[in-house]
């Protein structure tokens, strides 16, 4: 039996997805992204040099920081100002970087870093998806005001964009929110290019397991998810 | 002679100053200020308990947290992940969080901790100050939101705001944005009530000294600003 | 073209595999596995009591801690002691320890915990898949030790093991060493239940993309290896 | 009402001043200043080299650090080991180590820091103006102590001390000790030189607001007391 | 051959030893103890309870914390705020309490923590054994300052004192300077109660080693110095 | 009266001790020693460089670290993660370090750091002289693997070991393991060359003390222990 959804939507259907563009910020990139009443402010900032393992060899890097402000969920989320190891958001984080460097010419890109800071405003299930949906416009947008890329061909194979899927009450859903993700018995985040090739795929069962039928039906419904937000910022870097 | 300001604004006038509600987040009260470019993200949560030296004594607990996000400032802000000492953040914090309790009934609050989160998304000079009078914005809607002062009562003893002030090529003027606040002699922040009473007054010389006459003219002027700022907190809060 | 791989494997076959029982330690669970050259020392320490946020709910709790020793590799690898967060490890012993939740009946187990510690010994990939494969049996070991259980009926619902696909060279291949890994495009680890059930999915593109032909390719190549772990798994156990 | 102070002091006077010097130790400069009971020893060590960001500018650096000792206190202070944010002594020692910049020459020291210890024997109100007044005396000795100066015209542009007002049961009262320190409105820290400039004024209320007759009448109060510390530690230079 | 030292000291003479009470600080016991240059400040503090291990078992504790001030060397000593491990400082006050317990009747004390805090105010060799011989005659004041010990009759079984010994140039020496420590190839401390009973005896060489005959000297010159340094505490606490 | 121990051992008879060399590991010198049941792997690793503070002088530097895993002990031993000082450990592993470098000649090593790491797998007491002997080995395999020492020539003066003895019930015992350690009234821990000579004599009464006759019975029992170990460990050297 198919789970009710917030606002009847069905099991294959998106949330309402919003990039927002000339935010405020200091950052050459910068985006606020929003799925549902997931919101995360996505800035992209560029340094004119590498980290020390990568430098003298001519290419640049990318990297993310993935962080929820204390506001975004209720109760307040503590800062993570310990120095302790918070697992998830380092867990995240690379997820984001390693995703964005797998669209980006690196070599073109020459010995500069850029650091795509993903700052969640509010909580409501798929953070870290949107970090990365959003997180490549940021990074569009940043990469677009260097001098030798501002012709508007940027050092990219692909685009890329994420969704989560999951099961819920044995239905596979798209675009899991808060209150379905807390249900889920299985969680999958899928990475994929404009094109259609995947670049991660992490789908882990807590206290769960899902058989072969149910990894491939979550599979096909994040394509179906990530075809239309890639055309969505298609569309949204033309302007 | 009167330095240059940017949009020929006067040695007294403030920045444009622009309070927004209904930003996105799970706080019980949010509010972003803006004075000119400087934009700070003001959230209060409520939490049912007090911090352990204040238990049993039927008494609440106002406190805040200072943070500038990485795509506040070009260069990149380096998050304080580190657990060392940033000793400017924690100056901060504890200016706000001493501010804001100035002119709480901490007694009529009950046994609760109402913690403000100031997150600076751009930081053009004032980000101390902004986060002070939208702080005491985002704290009046999170108290406002409890059951017993719902009926618009708040146990505020009175209205609360502040501003920098600063000497620039022997000139005093009001409202620093960054460019003025580089080139200043002496930094003085104030905060004041609705009513004209002072909560703290902290002007220093970095490598500089001022005489008593300096000192007098920077508090005149920062009168006159947070009037002003007091009369429109008062007004947006109103709504 | 099939790449080359060392001692003739075929692109479908596992790495030597062994589990070592009675080896030196205090834990109430303790083995060691190898596979291939890849080798982890993995204890199981039962404690009576459970963490904070699941006392009074009569359930038990099983977590994993990962750790490199300094001498498993070459150059030596650096001892986490600074406090600071290593994202790997992080992410590697979440991984472990949700890996091991998907097949115990935690509420079975009592108010208790059991802490899988995986000390990589050697390291030539694959360590986080060996830690799996062998983090069960340590577990079984401790378990089996508890009173309850001593009649070998063990609170599982299933078995569990792991295994690492990539593809290199444009190949999939089976269970990576380290040469491999090195060299390969996408890397895959796949967890799975011993009746064919999956746990965790996890391929990721490091600065590389694949096809869903090619992710695939890898769940079966991963499927036929997970089956033959088990099997190893099963009858080591017996005795 | 004018409140009681210890040893029948009246509002406007400070407590028993000392400065001591030749006490162990093995830093350039070296001085024991007591205020009352308040006692703390400030060493001043020269270093032949300057910050990074200080680098190859010709110019020299002054800073500061606070600590009270664990005896200082009872109950006994907890040492700030733990690698956590202690708010207050950051605050202190930015406050300390900007004030004596405030009158030093940084060009004519040459590229060199100096840093200006000042850990607390025994706190009974006023330790940070203590360190301050005490800290210029130490710094003194140590500049006067490099070959360049030793004809004792020191790179000074002024002298500099500092002393706490405050307002109690409504009256405004120069030099709090602890006891006062802990009844008062108001507490605000002034720094000046001793030609009667400001480099810092500091008030705040906790809990509480005061107007701008009182916040006169303090400052008025503190320019009494730094005149006659000024002079005090000049006389003592001299020797 | 015997090596020069300072004041022409003959080998087995200890450097001028001094103890002085009424020393600054708010704690229960204080005392600065002298050796030649070598200052310490020792302070006890007493709380009433003891460490979460020891709790209702009816027995006091007694720790100790060391630490170099940074004016006490020259050049300076970085302060230890990290939270990083200093090996050297943990080693040495984990010695002094273990000391200081080998003569406590801590069954005596009642459920009472008095914590010994060793600060170093210049440091010329021999910091840790001063510390132990100072920290002692801080908490017999501490003790002798509790109400049920007033009468003078304190819980100690025993006093105790601690010495350096060491091998320079290949003859043993007692309460080696700091320059005579650099160039020691042996270095011993030795802790001994006034009964002449050993409590800790450390000997090493580093990059060096000693003999039994050597070793039994340096024994031998500590048992004469402990024995010196027990009288002189004895008297100092009849005052 | 003679305590009981384990396996009717002698007062002055060693446990079984065994040295295992070609154990998993990527170090160049690699081996598991066993006294009794305490179990430790000792890896040594060779770095190119040496620390900063030795730099430019043509000399090597040997150092240790020590670490006791989760499963050494029951209950289980929490890992060192957290960045705190962990004093035990500390000091142990200085104690490892500084008793190797006792015996090896650092100019013949070239500018080279070898760190020998020592990680407990069974803890059953005398886990830091088994280090010691067994690190002494694994370093021997290390230094072996150079270009310059594959002859056999290695650079050292001396070989060295180590072994614990302690009182027990008033008698002097020779390598305690854990159940004699705990009713230990004093411990000391002894290192030794090859030749005979001591690196190391480390005696502690905790809450006790003891006479020199015991204190000399003691070094007696440890150099006849290490004569043993120390051909031990040549006859293991020879193939």
């Amino acid at each position: 039996m198919m789970p009710d959804r917030a606002n009847n939507r069905a099991a294959d259907t998106l949330r309402t997805f919003l990039l927002e563009r000339n935010v405020p910020g200091a950052a050459a990139g910068k985006v606020l992204v929003r799925a549902g009443s997931t919101t995360v402010l996505c800035t992209a900032s560029i340094e004119n040099q590498v980290p020390p393992w990568l430098e003298g060899r001519g290419k640049g890097w990318v990297t993310a920081e993935y962080n929820m402000l204390p506001g975004s969920t209720s109760p307040r989320k503590q800062r993570d100002r310990s120095g302790k190891v918070d697992g998830r958001s380092s867990e995240i984080q690379r997820l984001i970087g390693r995703s964005l460097r797998g669209i980006v010419d690196l070599a073109a890109l020459g010995e500069r870093t850029i650091t795509v800071d993903c700052d969640v405003l509010e909580a409501d299930g798929g953070t870290r998806t949107a970090s990365i949906s959003g997180g490549y416009v940021a990074l569009a947008e940043a990469i677009g005001s260097l001098p030798e890329f501002q012709s508007g061909q940027l050092p990219f194979t692909d685009s890329i964009a994420a969704v989560s899927v999951g099961i819920v009450d044995g239905e596979p859903l798209l675009d899991l929110d808060y209150s379905e993700d807390v249900r889920a018995d299985v969680d999958m985040n899928v990475v994929m290019t404009g094109r259609g090739r995947f670049v991660e795929v992490q789908g882990s069962g807590e206290e769960a397991t899902f058989d072969k039928a149910q990894l491939l039906a979550m599979i096909d419904l994040a394509e179906r998810g990530i075809t239309q937000l890639s055309q969505f910022q298609a569309k949204h870097l033309e302007h």
